[in-house]
């Protein structure tokens, strides 16, 4: 059973190296979408964040060993569905970025942790969790 | 330029009605994880919250004039990128649950608002945008 998806727009940055992490990113660049998805676009608003989710297309295939990995900022091994590691078995990235400016089909964001050239899949409204005390 | 992935497991729920989106769902149900990947899933911890990135399985397909929608509890048209909706150009979904247990490769959860038999393509952990109020 398989899932076959297509980018509907690139990441561009300037940047030759990128945060390991959107939540300590302050780099900016741009998200090119697609000018046949523009309209779905309209009510992306600047100021807010907004979950871009895309394809790591630079990551090596995902092995069995690569199940529990060292993040590069820790001293520990984790299973890989509690990092943001490329090395996943869908190779697919979730980052949210801060809309700066909405022009035609491009979005100007803040927190980049992607590599020029990102394929994007989606992009979706940030909803927060409202944490709450119950078990 | 395609990118096909494969589920890593399916969601069970026993119920036929889900609620429209997990900020607003008590369902529980359980993430069946394929045993293969169950080391990843070693860190998950009870009490926290995991994104889930699933597919649309019964999603019809994708056509321009999906481009703008009226979701289901609004008076308002919006741009497919700002809805949750799964008529969008890739059947990609996103959920937000909170781990209530996990036994080997099964996981516990809380907030379903997906259909069961729902295929899962990622699990990743939940971090917070942490607001600020520069420009």
């Amino acid at each position: 059973m398989n899932i076959t998806l297509k980018p509907i727009g690139f990441i561009h940055t300037q940047a030759t190296h990128v945060p390991r992490h959107w939540s300590v990113s302050e780099l900016e660049g741009d998200l090119v979408i697609d000018p046949q998805y523009q309209e779905g676009l309209r009510d992306i608003k600047v100021g807010e964040h907004i979950i871009v989710i895309f394809h790591f297309h630079q990551a090596r295939p995902f092995m069995d060993r690569h199940l529990v990995q060292k993040p590069p900022h820790s001293e520990e091994m984790r299973g890989v569905f509690s990092t943001c590691s490329p090395l996943r078995p869908n190779p697919i990235g979730l980052s949210i970025f801060k809309v700066l400016g909405l022009h035609d089909n491009i979005i100007h964001v803040k927190g980049l942790d992607t590599f020029d050239g990102t394929p994007i899949l989606d992009l979706k409204p940030y909803v927060e969790v409202k944490q709450d005390l119950s078990p």
